[in-house]
């Protein structure tokens, strides 16, 4: 896209002038850090850096973009997985860090008012310090913001019994790319008053809009979590035993999976297996009564028993329940020790086609020459394949790799993204899911909210 | 709205030639029961009837429509309380009756496909008899449809712990206004490759398009369900009860409230209440292990009596279940017996103004000589605040009153529609809710995909 980088003088000094000179920045070395993210896509500094401290400093800084012509890209924590908060053709950063307090908790609606920038775990601790719970559980929950969890719907493990971010927006005030404010949503549990712009806008990835404050739904806080680590031969029975359990009647609030190598990596981090554990389970399962909790999991053992697991080994308190969790929580560095490089794909299969997909992936690897690994939140079918390889120069053979596996998955009935969204890192894929018209009339949505297409231009659909 | 009449024959013989003769009709007596719904907002018969038999005969019939420029409106199970599926303006109405076959249920993946004039009961019916569990619970599930509830986003009482239809909605094959067809959404749990047209489109009361096949998520089925009846001398005392049940930990699948002439008149049904008995809630829990369930109905029983509750009645068996919800289930009727008029609005407020709420729906009705009556799924604070009156003569004031009523919600913050939608029975009152910058985005979207405004006109928003 092109834009006149001459208009940036002018832009900085009417930021300037809104925000105060302290919350406006053009130098290098602060500008840096937001050019990156977790998604290992690049790096793409922005030109300048605004950081708003309400939401009429938003929309002006939208407005001031719009008038002089310069792209803007809203980010939160940049724990973004997709690259949705790159700046990817320069302009303006807006930053919602500043935008950071927890406005109101109530225990009598079960809601929660917060601004953008508030850090998930901030609100988790806050929520649970008074009978409540915040299900949403994104794995970089200590350092990402409800901002940007809103702007990419965010999941994580406990989404198998509780749902994703958007199952706990109830209302938002949100700054269109015009810089317009409105409210959207409503404060209510139920409403159905209009079209669902929440719906709309959760996981719009920050190109139709940002969220200056969010209305969230919380619920009762059970009083009980009883976890166990289940371990198997091999993957296949492991993804059997999984889907038997949920047929079974049984609704975990997490069922993890991990694969051989993950096994093998996270073994070799000190984590103690049976001998001829091929694959693992880690399911958790939670409620306000702990008898009843440990009876599910004796049931699910059953289960998983009769799919030829090995062992089930049931969290008496926290300390063994921690040990288990470490399992997984190492897995990612654990990899990263296997081999030098690392990519993570973000599928989602329907969960009867786990097997099918866990298997394709590593004939797949054995074709390439390349190690796959399958882990992550089997239990709804949300698996990170994984491709770990030596060498950059090995990375054309990786992208193949890519493009197959994601072609796989939208061959099994499945998503290319399951919570970490398309932004920069997957554009090109989604028309491997979505036909052209289906991607047009999202084109014309966003064409509607914002002509110019100054907004995050580049994420989701190709460059304006 | 205008439009040109002399179009239909010609728009008939097309349809007739598409649908086949038996699948068009333009008699009187045929359309006539096309023009009404639940709403008792009048009649408005179509011109034509079109029964479609497949996406490809929606679109088709759409196509036409557009092609002749004659108004249509999709029509399910005419159960609404909005007016969703009345042809203001006449034209043809298109029903999706004929689409009414359930095409797969899975086990392993926890989901169902439909036609969207599968009745929502034959499906609860048919996945419970797999063990499995589709929660929404519209009152009409008996002869309500799943197009319908997805065109309404349908609620019911057990939305308090499971949400509402859009909760479960995972893809949709949609028909736009335009008669192009598209899947929508994914067939997974998760997934969030672009925008969340799915979002978007349940609940847009057939304004934006019709889904011919839906994929809906199910859930293990819960194997116990237990049911408490909670008798208080008034109803205030009953709302801070329910409010303290889930600020204490509790979150039952249901939690109804009947306040003192709900009370009465199911009472003169022969439904037995203790003597000095107000208001009461009716409290159902779920879950797999039995006692447990118990356990959670008597720590609710004590938060109750710790509000003033009278006496709570725990149903044993399915007979004295059976019996706990004939209250609810003859109120309706039974409020109509107490007069021969009855006006029912859907709102929803926040549930801790709930009290304020029924107080001041009370003095409204003293103020204008109105009776008022207050019951619903006060869980999620969805009251249905009833007005009782004589003769059509009162319609003035009830008009009045119910103005009254959407304003107080408003300024309470609630919304005016909780579950039943805007259609035509509300479109004068959004504005109460949503100011016009809002409205305006909405009817940009609505412009966007229906340029010629032909899909079910006059809808949410006013004519075009």
């Amino acid at each position: 896209m092109r834009w006149d980088r001459t208009r940036l003088p002018a832009l900085a000094a009417a930021l300037r002038e809104r925000l105060g000179a302290a919350h406006v920045s053009g130098e290098p070395e602060r500008l840096e850090p937001y050019g990156r993210d977790e998604s290992d896509t690049g790096t793409f500094p922005p030109d300048l850096l605004a950081l708003p401290g309400t939401a009429e400093e938003v929309s002006a800084v939208f407005a001031l973009c719009q008038a002089h012509g310069v792209p803007f890209t809203p980010v939160g924590a940049r724990s973004g997985k997709s690259g949705g908060s790159l700046p990817l053709h320069g302009g303006v950063s807006v930053s919602l860090e500043r935008m950071n307090r927890i406005l109101a908790l109530s225990t009598e609606d079960l809601t929660a008012v917060v601004q953008p920038g508030v850090i998930t775990g901030d609100l988790m601790k806050a929520v649970e310090a008074v009978g409540l719970f915040y299900p949403p559980d994104p794995n970089s929950w200590e350092w990402c913001t409800l901002g940007g969890n809103v702007a990419e719907n965010a999941g994580g493990p406990r989404a198998l019994k509780y749902g994703v971010t958007r199952d706990y927006v109830l209302g938002m005030e949100w700054v269109l790319p015009s810089g317009e404010r409105m409210r959207v949503g409503k404060n209510t549990i139920k409403g159905v008053a209009g079209y669902d712009l929440v719906g709309l806008f959760v996981g719009s990835e920050g190109t139709l809009g940002v969220a200056t404050e969010i209305t969230l739904q919380l619920l009762p806080r059970p009083r009980h979590v009883v976890t166990a680590l289940c371990c198997f031969p091999g993957v296949l029975g492991a993804a059997r035993g999984l889907a038997a359990v949920l047929a079974g009647g049984l609704l975990p609030r997490t069922l993890e999976l991990l694969d051989d190598l993950s096994v093998e990596a996270v073994a070799r981090r000190g984590v103690a297996f049976p001998p001829g554990t091929g694959a693992a389970i880690i399911l958790e399962v939670d409620g306000n009564h702990e008898e009843a909790l440990y009876e599910e999991l004796s049931r699910a053992g059953e289960l998983l028993a009769a799919h030829g697991a090995l062992e089930t080994v049931v969290a008496r308190d926290e300390v063994q329940r921690e040990k288990l969790w470490a399992a997984r929580r190492v897995l990612s560095t654990a990899l990263r020790a296997l081999r030098p490089h690392k990519i993570s794909e973000d599928i989602c299969v329907p969960r009867s086609r786990i097997p099918a997909a866990v298997e394709r992936f590593k004939a797949l690897g054995a074709e390439l020459g390349l190690t796959v690994v399958t882990y992550g939140h089997a239990g709804d079918g949300n698996l990170h394949a994984n491709i770990l390889y030596d060498s950059p120069t090995e990375r054309p053979r990786v992208e193949a790799a890519i493009r197959r596996m994601l072609e796989i998955t939208v061959q099994l009935g499945g998503t290319i993204t399951g919570e970490h969204g398309v932004g920069y890192a997957k554009r090109d894929y989604l028309p491997l899911e979505q036909p052209a018209p289906l991607r047009a009339l999202q084109v014309g949505i966003k064409r509607l909210l914002d002509p110019s297409c100054l907004l995050n231009p580049g994420k989701i659909f190709p460059d304006p």
